[in-house]
């Protein structure tokens, strides 16, 4: 994937990453709606990716719009593909050398499309072009302090923003990359110490792991180790844990919409002298739009007015710039409202402190943040509806010391009808990729506005009330 | 100057700035040729600035074609004003403060204007515009490895292709400007111990000052002190002086053409393990294009081909991208002259290594031909600065009647140093090939710019006044 992040836009043509959890109609879904026409998958996620094309093969009667599948092999690989599939190595070998870069025509022209939201439905698959991806490179290396030869571990996907934008980023300093299939707190420190890594990446989530592996997993850092965050508000606990164990934490916000990466707690130098806590409550805001981004503001979505800086008013964060996605692909409206007035529209709410600084208060109240990936309760939701069991649900996000939040379900059964949380849980998993089931059944009566409306901020208070799923019991972490 | 690189674009209006050391006649010639509207001059120049006015109201019947001017008081002025001139402190005390930033209208418009030449006759203004400006902030900032909150110390002018970009590029990094008058090596090092300065700017000229330092003048430093030079070549042993003294160097090259830094010797990890002579070799080529400029090469101008990487076959350095300028101003003949082909042509006679490194061997005009060899004044000045004796160095061509032109030394030694020409001759004789050595060497202190250029028009001019070294009479042509 890190190669691709070059090769395919050098070949004039869009990169487009899927989420390595999607599950095969989700992975059909995407690539009619994208229009791809060649579908790269990497040996061991092989399966899920001849399952979509089946799929597709069986609902099209033109066998020219199915993708042309190009197998990746891997040490790891469990399949090794087949006969009649090209082979990337393979192809790669075979491929004349004087092949001439394909520029884009236009700045403007896409490069990459990345989908958002995990619905099938309605994909929402944001278009970066190669201008606003140059700039947001540029500005997510210096918002995060990439100094030159950097020596970089890959936590968070590539899939996911492209990558915050550091398959370029890494590239432009001259770096290393490292990666890793699937990680603990154990590896990542072994990691660190074995390639002497110098930046890593990781939604509050990874942070929290660190910051709770035990004694025995750890190891003392070979230097100071940049950490980039972001993804979801990371609690101050988790900062000033990262803090004591000597890594550097820079705190980064942004949307699919703003290319990844938009804003950046810039630190002042005067603060190192506060107490950790307090450093870390300062930290935790998202602060300013790095050098790429025009502006990031506060306003009040009717009047378009930016908040006061007071830190109460609360507004809706908004963006305009180069960073500021295209479109959305193949979705006028969606577009159309995303940016009405010129700005674009994040859902987030947030209030503006005296200093200027950023600081979110709540997330677009219906999305679930788990594990940096955002769930759409309705889509959720409406599977959950599709069970004959189910007379109404709802789902909102359940706070987790691990994941960040997770989806918490309120059920009503119909009269007369019987289903376990487990039965539930299970039905959801075979219709939607797992991180988006819910990890938690409620049975009860749903509240209502005097309209009928389930009110469901009373719901998150009570899922709230319930605190974190997994707990974390002394130096263990149980997932 | 520094408050004006913002004040002025952000007013919507195009920021020129003047060498210092302009007399009248050239500040006259240049703001006609500029058409200038208003004109900010500060108190210890006010006597040039006001000379310079006169000049202009003597040769106009249209009062309105005179600019404005507006005094800047400082503490070592000795001019404070007229009553009837604007001051610059009290516009800004009087002026309302919800003045609107006027953004341009299109990223391409012009920003700054730089005068690259001292000619009078005919002035050569290089026009940046918006989007340009920016890159190439960044890129400089990214090439010079310029982190956060930085204590910059200026040494290089303002004036001189906007200060690298600096101006912006310190305030983009939070930093602190560190501003002298004049300056000295002892100055120097007093100020980056009484600041902490981290970065500053410097040409060859101004390491060279700093290596030859005398004991008493030399400060430790505070910590790494990152020095950015460039305007010209530096000698190898500068940069190993440098380093000795725990200065950090980085080697950047360009043209006021490309808006200042264009190239970074991007520096190896690997190198550092060689021996201090090799590492100041590989330090002293001029690298690759820095993140904002699209393409450097080095071309045969008449074919337009890239020359070999075999570190032999010269050709002209040339650049495409972002960071070349709009044109020159009101220029349209010398404009599509410097861009034939879609290039600019530097003039600057250069090899490509191996390794991809641009090396420049000479400026176009520099070069000395000597019985149809070409002879690289940089390399033979190289080898003269390496004598234990010298201070300074500079090689040009002098005119002969057998071998058509010969290198002809300007040296300057070190305070209390004696050597003879001879000595020097031979010294070159045993590191370089006979015909590349000096015939001719004169003591004397070099003529500099006001940026630490060495002015070698002038010496030119003095090695034509001499004469050829070998004249031929009658039919003898003695050697």
């Amino acid at each position: 994937m890190y190669e691709l992040h070059f090769a395919v836009p050098m070949a004039g043509a869009v990169l487009c990453t899927f989420n390595t959890r999607h599950d095969a109609p989700m992975v059909s879904a995407l690539l009619k709606h994208s229009g791809a026409k060649v579908f790269l998958v990497e040996s061991s996620l092989l399966h899920v990716g001849r399952a979509a094309l089946k799929r597709i093969a069986d609902s099209e009667s033109n066998a020219a719009s199915i993708p042309v599948l190009v197998t990746i092999s891997d040490d790891a690989g469990q399949d090794s593909g087949r006969a009649a599939d090209y082979d990337y190595e393979g192809l790669i070998k075979s491929a004349p050398s004087a092949f001439d870069i394909r520029w884009p025509a236009d700045e403007l022209d896409p490069i990459t499309l990345n989908y958002t939201s995990g619905t099938t439905s309605r994909p929402k698959g944001v278009v970066y072009n190669h201008r606003g991806a140059y700039l947001n490179t540029i500005g997510t290396v210096l918002a995060y302090d990439i100094t030159p030869m950097p020596t970089y571990l890959w936590t968070v996907p590539m899939f996911h923003c492209n990558g915050w934008h550091l398959p370029w980023g890494v590239a432009m300093q001259g770096g290393t990359n490292v990666c890793l299939r699937h990680f603990t707190a154990a590896v990542i420190f072994d990691t660190i110490e074995r390639h002497g890594v110098t930046h890593m990446g990781g939604a509050p989530t990874v942070l929290n792991m660190i910051v709770n592996a035990p004694a025995a997993d750890r190891r003392p850092l070979p230097g100071t180790v940049r950490v980039m965050t972001g993804g979801a508000p990371p609690p101050p606990r988790v900062l000033a844990g990262m803090e004591e164990l000597g890594f550097a934490v820079y705190h980064i916000y942004g949307l699919t919409e703003t290319y990844g990466p938009a804003t950046v707690c810039t630190w002042m130098p005067e603060w190192d002298a506060l107490p950790g806590e307090e450093r870390a409550r300062l930290k935790a805001r998202q602060g300013f739009q790095h050098i790429a981004m025009e502006e990031a503001d506060v306003k009040d979505p009717v009047t378009m007015e930016s908040v006061p800086r007071d830190g109460e008013a609360v507004g809706e964060v908004m963006f305009r710039g180069n960073t500021v996605m295209s479109r959305y692909y193949n979705d006028i409206t969606a577009t159309k409202e995303s940016m009405a007035g010129g700005w674009l529209h994040t859902g987030d709410l947030a209030v503006r402190h005296p200093d200027g600084y950023i600081q979110l208060k709540d997330r677009a109240k219906d999305i679930i943040i788990s594990g940096g990936e955002n769930i759409s309760s309705i889509e959720v939701e409406s599977v959950i509806f599709s069970h004959p069991a189910v007379l109404e649900a709802a789902v909102v996000a359940r706070p987790d010391d691990h994941w960040g939040e997770t989806p918490c379900a309120f059920v009503k059964l119909k009269d007369g009808a019987i289903a376990t949380d487990a039965e539930i849980i299970g039905f959801c998993r075979e219709r939607l990729p797992h991180f988006m089931a819910p990890k938690t059944v409620v049975f009860e009566d749903l509240p209502k506005t005097s309209t009928g409306k389930t009110q469901k901020f009373v719901l998150r208070e009570k899922a709230r009330a319930m605190g974190s799923l997994t707990k974390i019991v002394g130096n263990n972490s149980k997932l």
